[in-house]
């Protein structure tokens, strides 16, 4: 017998240490975890479920998965406008996920735990004879009325998004074998963009009182823009020449001109999309530089009531479904 | 396409009704939920998963699972004292869970949240090739610093538990046709004690200020009492005469004698168990009437290193990882 072997060994050796700057996971030995919230914050709280197979490669690192999972969920936190705090972890492991395995993962964990200053505060270790299953409870807080919704983009704010977009799906469509005459810098920069995400947390708080509207790009630019204009009950206008590109994705573009399908329907950016009163857009113009991240003004909302995109000769590509009907 | 087809469909039509109570849940139209904690409350989380196959049986009815789901997570809030307030929920739906087996998975969880004050905030719902795979994520509040905990039995307490002892583990035996001659009212009662655990969320938040260390009985009445005492440093005596059974088990342990090692060994109780000053025995008493609810004495908190049990004629019977080594 190994010396983290079963739940409670596991638990114990590889787990508790993630807790180390959590006081409220009690050291993962009660039956639920404490956490205090403090006077004039309100807590936010996520949850997402990852499927090996559906969500990662089967074979994927482990440390790399957690990575995943953490970050998809503070993502959501940052779309929020929410710090993050702590967070909760459920595992199904398969026969495969055996002790080094399972190291590896919680090194993944540790490693992020640093970058965002969060620690693990309880969840439940299972088996299963299926596939990999993970869920991930992220808890976060923001000031109490603050929260950035979806629902409340005004006609005539502008729409913004960070960093550069597309650049995860090109990085599947490159996995996938499906993208050709890339440099090997340029395949790596755009996988590893679809492997680890950036959530934006730095971010996400600070538009907090200066965005409108917000969410994270998870499903797609014009899929998640789409959700902000039913929630709001307005339309967008988008200028295609104006969605920030990377290098990588531009010059994937250039060989493969049909891959703009990826850039703005694909998912796993993880970059947040948000409006704001065109009166903060110097504001948002000093965050960038505060920051270090572009934030670029992509179009802008109308009274329609769906996103649309304009070409760069002036002609209105309609979108349905967050995919490309004439283009 | 049915009604609520597509991940989206669900999402709206059958599980956004859960969160009906739950301003907080947004609807689940946003990329969080918004709890707001009361001052001088202090949040309370924990989180569990099940395998079909492992935790339930693959063919139970998906109202059970849930309402099963739900309520283990609601104990571990009542073992530490907690109200429950509400939950989010990651299921990784196999083929089979289709618009119909959702809708009655989701008539359980609705039919749970008007017992239990509580309602859905939000989650995720995926797929996968595998076993039917569920989390959820109970909150609940306690008063600041008032949580019960594990390691705060002192040599002295009372040990209490609530309810009868045992009843799921020979729910199980009965399911599996290893009990013998018991009567069809007496295997009904058995069997729906392990289908249907009945969390002591009226109980947990009334031993707050009352009783000195908490859990809920899980794993196992001698299992659990033993994560007291390696928590507390702490023995307990526990005397086997006193270790309330209901009728059903009274006639199965009279039927099958070797079933006391289901009794004290096997899990799924879902009882709490708790110690507490012989001062406060009076209190007890009178908050087993007011909740209707058998709490009884079983033993003494003492200073040796784990549970040990006293048979009717005095002798030790000195049990091991929860199971029995003499007997």
């Amino acid at each position: 017998m190994s010396r983290a072997s079963g739940e409670f060994g596991i638990i114990k050796e590889i787990l508790s240490p993630l807790t180390r700057e959590m006081p409220g996971a009690l050291g993962l030995t009660d039956d639920a975890a404490l956490l205090r919230v403090e006077a004039g914050q309100e807590l936010v709280v996520t949850k997402d479920a990852m499927v090996a197979g559906v969500h990662f490669l089967e074979n994927e690192e482990p440390a790399l998965i957690a990575k995943k999972l953490l970050r998809t969920n503070l993502s959501d936190l940052a779309a929020m406008g929410a710090h993050p705090v702590g967070y909760l972890l459920a595992t199904a492991w398969t026969q495969a996920c055996d002790e080094a395995w399972i190291t590896e993962f919680a090194r993944g964990l540790m490693e992020d735990q640093d970058i965002y200053d969060i620690g693990l505060l309880g969840g439940d270790t299972v088996k299963t004879l299926g596939p990999l299953t993970l869920s991930l409870t992220a808890l976060g807080t923001v000031p109490a009325g603050k929260s950035l919704r979806r629902n409340s983009a005004k006609v005539g704010d502008l729409v913004f998004v960070s960093g550069s977009i597309g650049d995860a799906a090109l990085g599947l469509q490159s996995i996938l074998g499906k993208l050709t005459g890339l440099s090997a810098v340029d395949r790596n920069f755009l996988e590893n963009r679809y492997h680890l995400p950036q959530p934006r947390t730095d971010l996400g708080p600070s538009l907090v009182d200066l965005a409108a509207s917000c969410l994270d790009i998870s499903d797609g630019l014009f899929a998640d823009l789409g959700h902000i204009c039913t929630e709001s009950q307005v339309g967008m206008m988008i200028n295609k020449g104006k969605i920030p590109l990377s290098d990588a994705a531009t010059n994937a573009l250039t060989q493969n001109p049909d891959c703009w399908q990826s850039i703005a329907g694909g998912g796993d950016d993880y970059e947040l999309a948000f409006t704001l009163a065109p009166s903060r857009k110097d504001q948002i113009l000093r965050l960038a530089e505060t920051l270090d991240l572009p934030l670029t003004e992509i179009g802008v909302v109308n009274t329609g009531t769906r996103p649309q995109l304009k070409g760069e000769n002036g002609d209105i590509i309609d979108i349905e479904n967050g995919g490309w009907t004439h283009f």
